[in-house]
């Protein structure tokens, strides 16, 4: 049996860290508050900002919405941006993509202040995840997988990582964080010839290319740390994740590690979303 | 005896490339112009002001010198930036770097326009390698080594390719570029454990950690292709790569191939560099 990596025990350190400072705070008169923009209805977008609620409620922190019409303009959402910026009691944003094809989606990620771009989609974040420019969010998801890692202890500095999957999302982010780390990473992704030569070759592996269970024990080696950031739904409509989760875990053994999913690091997601808006609210104060 | 992947064939197909496009544009009353910004008298910093000079002069690419002294305050250095972003009949700068330790690189570097970032330095151009937004400049090294490989038919699609060294002006970038082209990319560096171990299982080995003949035979088995970035002088004041050169051609074979130190990758990147100024120049015009 390999080590479970569940998201439960990394939240809940994450609040707790965050509680305090969202008491401070609140005492100081300022209301941590989280923006969450949509356009439409789709459910993942629903589902996300149902829990996303749910968690700020829990943690005191404010939401406010914006919602448009699935046939909203790239004008009427770049105002609604607008008052996001501008908004100094509004702290932080999730505009949920991809945004309707007619829309120039980077004109509108980069339209958001980078201090309120909290899970890293425009141009500076992503330079600040890129060069550590300091500007900006990191996606939280690509921030999720570092955060579970050092919560469980797996040291990076000096290990060799696969990541699978390149998107700007997750997969190229979170190569950058983890060679900030220390770590040698190489990025494989469709394109890859023989991808579990690599990943067989790696002490931890993150798979985050959106396949439902694309990767089986071929992959796998006693001894690695799995971090599974797919969230996908199998032919039978169960949650799964790019991992073949009953065939990887036992091979892994005793001395590997894997977050399942569900209960990994899609909670941990949001509890970062979290943070960076507890972040964005101290800043704010000083 | 390993191809020898030498700079000039690439550079002359370049110039090949710009001059029609230069005669356009001087025959429409604009004259392509590059300025350089140097602070100091820093000895690599004017031997490369000559060298970008003579080949600006070359092509018919007019220079525009601005010169600071050592001791310049940040203030003084962003007017001249504000002078070349305003002023229409500038169509690319380069910033020579590193800045006085006094100064706030980062903020000089994206004060610079995107458009004249011709060495990607600003964080838009930053973002623009990582997350291809079509925003600002690659640095022309990494540009230089695409180039190289594009015009000695080495293709780079489902290839492994192993970078040594993460700098911000060629690891990450070159290794960003790599995968936007279908590579699979591995990024080591100086707490890489035993990257020879990586190395010799690449197609396309880039070398780019400023270290003078790092990297000897046991790094690299024959039939690969290698780019030496590095521009060193031994001990001896010798100008050499990263590559200990003597002793890794003959090792790569008749299927490998070089880049030599001299006469590689260097004179590509100044070419590089023209053909960003003579890209914003066609740009300006539409």
């Amino acid at each position: 049996m390999a080590k479970l990596l569940t998201g439960k025990e990394v939240s809940s350190a994450i609040w707790e860290n965050l509680m305090p400072r969202i008491d401070r705070l609140r005492a100081a008169g300022v209301a941590p508050t989280l923006a969450i923009v949509r356009v439409g209805e789709r459910p993942d977008d629903l589902s996300y900002e149902r829990t996303a609620t749910k968690r700020a409620d829990t943690l005191g922190i404010a939401v406010r919405r914006f919602e448009l019409p699935a046939d909203a303009t790239q004008a009427q959402l770049e105002e609604v941006v607008d008052v996001v910026n501008t908004d100094e009691a509004i702290h932080g944003c999730l505009l949920f993509r991809p945004l309707p094809v007619a829309m120039d989606e980077r004109a509108v990620c980069d339209r958001l202040a980078p201090e309120k771009d909290i899970d890293g989609i425009g141009s500076a974040s992503l330079a600040g995840v890129f060069a550590a420019t300091g500007e900006g969010f990191p996606p939280a998801t690509a921030r999720a997988c570092l955060e579970t890692l050092d919560f469980y202890g797996i040291p990076v500095a000096g290990k060799r990582v696969v990541v699978l999957g390149r998107s700007l999302v997750i997969g190229r982010p979170v190569a950058m964080m983890l060679l900030a780390r220390h770590a040698t990473v190489t990025l494989a992704h469709s394109r890859t010839e023989d991808a579990a030569a690599h990943t067989r070759e790696a002490d931890i592996v993150v798979c985050a290319t959106g396949r439902a269970r694309a990767f089986g024990p071929e992959y796998f080696v006693p001894g690695q740390t799995v971090l599974d950031v797919g969230i996908n739904f199998d032919d039978d409509g169960n949650l799964c994740g790019d991992v073949d989760f009953d065939a990887v875990e036992p091979l892994l053994g005793p001395e590997g590690a894997i977050t399942p999913v569900p209960r990994g690091l899609g909670g941990v997601t949001t509890s970062v979303t979290m943070a960076h808006v507890v972040q964005t609210a101290e800043a704010g104060q000083r």
